[in-house]
């Protein structure tokens, strides 16, 4: 399986009235982690768009472990969970860069679709990519 | 058990390049859905913060059925699942308003936290409205 | 010259670290305020995008006169500020419904495209419309 | 005056229904500019809050030139444009690195307040970091 490796700032319009990053964050943290595996692999996403396919979710969950607070560095690892023809699943782990506590653990699935989102095939390359046993690390470039 | 409705309408900033609503706003929407069944349960979210109780999330799960699109209504019906004496979990479906079909269903699973984040025991009062059995209408007003 | 109105409550997604609504909302909120307006007036945004039309903006200015507030319920009133056979400009003032106090004020300046970004005209009836000498009421329905 | 540069990529979440970067990302990256000119001047803005102070916006202008699109790397030039003993303003280029296309240019004005936002005079050190004469370059850090 392939894995790998970004980090995010927490921006102040990411906090919420409790002056923690709001849960709803750590959503698009996870959106962040997987368009930067995929380009790790060697397919970002948005060439997959442009060749048609889109991988909306089909399923979401978060266990939140630790608030993340403005300014907090945090890094998002991003772990291909299981692939079929038509759907792919990731898992992920939130943790803050300066004390290695785990915020948060998340896990996605999702179904390829086409522009008009009917279901369609993995397009064969990515399966390819994610059958790669490959741990990528932050290369470094925002995400 | 209590139960409530209220409705809100996709907004363009909640789409994405899929034109549909991105996956990130229904964890938005099921907030705005626990907001407004505790107000129609008689303590509003604001008051409860101003008491110095919050209640943060520990776990959030999610289905997407369908795609929501701009300008779509969609109504949110939020059910107090269970509750302890520091817990509480609500689930959460989300169905487009023009033609019934359900867009998501979810839960979210939150502790009792003081302003400094700390668990906390949820105030009496508040148990009290959760043990009525009680489904509360839409109430019209903007959520 | 044609008006509206709309109101939105301000939710706990929208607060930031100094427990007031964030400032980018508000840009929000003006698209909420327009799209309504549009509606109102005869032709949706969403039936505008069906033909081909979309509204980007060229400009934005915004003036924040007082903080919104979790559970603050806001009137947006949207004013038709001028057009030509290529862009279309609306001004803005959001009221804090409970005191009526002015939140912000703000002006959009748009430009017609095509579904490539590349300039059209604006429809002939979204101009008849503009055209019109009304204000519309608040309808009440969710925006 | 001071300067500095930072760099955000436009993130899946950050695009709408036309498959551009919504407008209002343009705010939230402006916030991330001034955030990191203030850390690489010598005070961060987080630090600044813990001593009570907070720069909440007065004002807000923006022009649009070019759509950011996803995976757009997007830099932040963030530029001090002038101060007094209790208000701020800076202006902002964001530009797509891969062809240096200006995206949009903005300033925003600021007013100092403390926790009850009440207005109060910037603080004497962070006036000393802004009467400074040096363009920060890009840390190569999330921001």
């Amino acid at each position: 399986m392939i894995s790998g490796l970004c980090r995010v700032r927490v921006r102040y319009s990411d906090t919420d009235g409790m002056a923690v990053a709001h849960h709803s964050r750590h959503v698009n943290w996870m959106e962040v982690g997987r368009v930067e595996l995929m380009r790790s692999a060697g397919m970002s996403y948005a060439q997959l768009e442009r060749e048609g396919v889109s991988l909306p979710l089909v399923a979401l969950t978060l266990r939140y472990r630790s608030a993340a607070r403005f300014d907090d560095l945090v890094e998002i690892e991003t772990t291909l969970d299981s692939y079929t023809r038509v759907r792919v699943a990731f898992t992920y782990t939130l943790t803050r860069v300066e004390d290695q506590v785990v915020l948060a653990t998340g896990r996605t699935e999702h179904a390829a679709v086409d522009r008009e989102l009917h279901p369609v095939r993995l397009p064969d390359q990515l399966r390819d990519l994610f059958g790669a046993d490959q741990a990528y690390p932050y290369s470094g470039d925002p995400c």
